[in-house]
């Protein structure tokens, strides 16, 4: 027996036991609905991913069914591998240029990546979005000799070639239609105890890279009050921190898995109470639109900008089911809408915020 | 007095009055239904335009104010010029080599752009949205003595810089939810006979080009059941024409304008009356569903591929609200839907078509 499973398969596991945490943590606030359809796939081209969703049966004439705390949510992960054509990892040596590669050689090389996903959309429009990633990627050298191979999954017990290079990336960011700065604070705050123990150069440089990344140019405002955001977590110096942080930030494997699954594990604490508060406040037609408008916007970010989508859409035999699971229910478009442009509206409080990011950590730094 | 006024000019006086026709006609469809809303705006930079807006108010408690035909549309003319830089006018000349510029100048030149667009929502599922779309492109000497000059809308009667280079854009699609063959074969009769006139090559190379342009990759379906599309019609060969075809098409200024302004001329008439024949048509809440999910379909097009809108969204200053009127008032995005995956509904019917574009055109070339 292996010592140590390799990180590939730590990560696998890890993820398929928090999207079970996160799944059964949200069925466990609405016992009444339906549970979370799960719905596993395979990737023909190598690995496979289970997507448990929610929604409610459209066809459903029972009023009482569409009274459910979620509108729309799906928890997904995915474990798949192939080869990296040169051209992607040529892509990819601009952010890691320790992936040893001649670009003269025309070769593909091994990848590995395994991630979860999440997205929910609440019903009621006091409750907000929530969207968390958490993923995991590896190259590794070209197996000259077992080519043929098929590819495998788990991969402890096989031979496999030497990993040349691996990150983490991930996060987490919140998206209400009505602002209540004590929710702001509250998953801000956990997400920041969360990174805290491991560096605390880390929450403040991935809260204002969660607050750069979404941004929404054309609408010049945030998708929402952000969280954290980082990617190319690696032993390598990273090009966010300081040169004073990037000397003791978490560099073995062990030790930015261990942050990784720190936030990972925070999300249910920075989301649930969030969403055992709100979703039982009252609504008028009003604000149900203002959240359709919202949830326009939450599209407009995801298909124009969204790195994840963008590359997702463009992969041949990528699962576009799961990729675009991030879209909500219902959006809506108005043209040159008067919400939001009347001061001291609860709408105008929440577009201050989106203009303006703002800290709303209230704990300082351990 | 000229004895010709300068096409831009000629161009502005088109699509005010095309503007003008085709308000009116759908207003005359729907006397009950509030007037279109008339939204006149100035860039900046230099231009104008005016959007043509119809939207119910979403906070009326009248149920019959939401009983109209349409349930979103815009009818808008755009205006506008001012300097195109170096990097612009690079990438125009992959397409213009007619263009006499040195890279190495690192001059902007002027340009001018009128243009008149429409996307008509219609509320009943079984009648279609349709687009359309007619634009003129024009790029100007660098006018060195009058740089200081403000930009002006109307340009007869001022000196300004020699055209160098000029071209015609457009075209107009349909996108059913549900198929009656019926329609299709009307919209795409009428705008064969728009065409035909002009060149017997037209209508064949421009149905084609629009059923790939308005194709979704990631869905491998098209838009809608397509119509025509055309752009950089211009003295010069067109690529998308046989070396017999380009012989004998249009090419002086007056030729080109008239093929363009015959379709734009042709648009009342291949729409209003679908919208009379469908717009009473009893529809179910499923058909209602589809309807919707078709429309997530429209933005996922619009958003992540249709190149007007992308160019717009990155335009420093781009009014985005006029680039937006294109999105329906609602769209609906389901994980799996079950929609249009049975053999032999109506909604199977449609996809069949969207997966492989059928000729619709029943008349023959004259």
């Amino acid at each position: 027996m292996a010592a140590t499973k390799p990180m590939r398969d730590q990560v696998t596991d890890y993820i398929i036991s928090l999207q079970t945490s996160i799944v059964e943590a949200l069925e466990k606030l609405d016992p009444s609905a339906a549970p979370f359809k799960r719905d596993s796939w395979v990737r023909s081209e190598g690995g496979l991913g289970q997507s448990c969703v929610f929604a409610v049966d459209p066809e459903s004439k029972d009023a009482t069914a569409h009274q459910t705390i979620l509108e729309k949510a799906g928890v997904n992960i995915s474990v798949v591998h192939g080869q990296l054509p040169p051209k992607a990892i040529a892509q990819m040596r601009a952010d890691h240029s320790e992936i040893p590669y001649d670009p003269e050689s025309g070769k593909s090389l091994p990848f590995f990546a395994a991630g979860l996903s999440l997205v929910i959309h609440p019903r009621n429009p006091h409750a907000p979005t929530v969207h968390a990633n958490y993923r995991y990627f590896e190259i590794s050298e070209a197996a000259e000799e077992s080519d043929a191979t098929p590819p495998q999954l788990y991969s402890a017990d096989k031979a496999q070639g030497k990993v040349i290079a691996w990150w983490f990336g991930g996060g987490s960011d919140l998206t209400p239609s009505y602002l209540y700065p004590e929710d702001a604070a509250h998953f801000h705050d956990t997400l920041k105890s969360a990174c805290d123990p491991h560096h605390e150069a880390l929450y403040p440089a991935f809260k204002k890279w969660c607050d750069e990344y979404f941004y929404i140019p054309h609408r010049k405002e945030t998708r929402g009050i952000g969280g954290i955001f980082f990617d190319d977590l690696s032993p390598a110096d990273h090009k966010r921190l300081s040169e004073e942080a990037n000397k003791t930030k978490p560099k073995t494997p062990e030790d930015i898995f261990a942050f990784v699954q720190s936030c990972g594990n925070s999300f249910i604490q920075s989301y649930v109470p969030i969403l055992e508060k709100r979703h039982a406040t009252p609504w008028t037609d009003t604000q149900r639109r203002w959240q359709l408008i919202r949830r326009g916007r939450y599209v407009e970010f995801n298909l124009v900008y969204d790195r994840g989508t963008k590359f997702g859409l463009q992969t041949p035999g990528a699962r576009i089911e799961s990729i675009l699971m991030s879209l909500p229910e219902i959006a809506r478009w108005e043209y040159m809408s008067d919400m939001g442009t009347q001061e001291d509206t609860e709408e105008a409080k929440l577009l201050a915020v989106l203009r303006e990011p703002k800290e709303w950590a209230t704990t300082a730094a351990h």
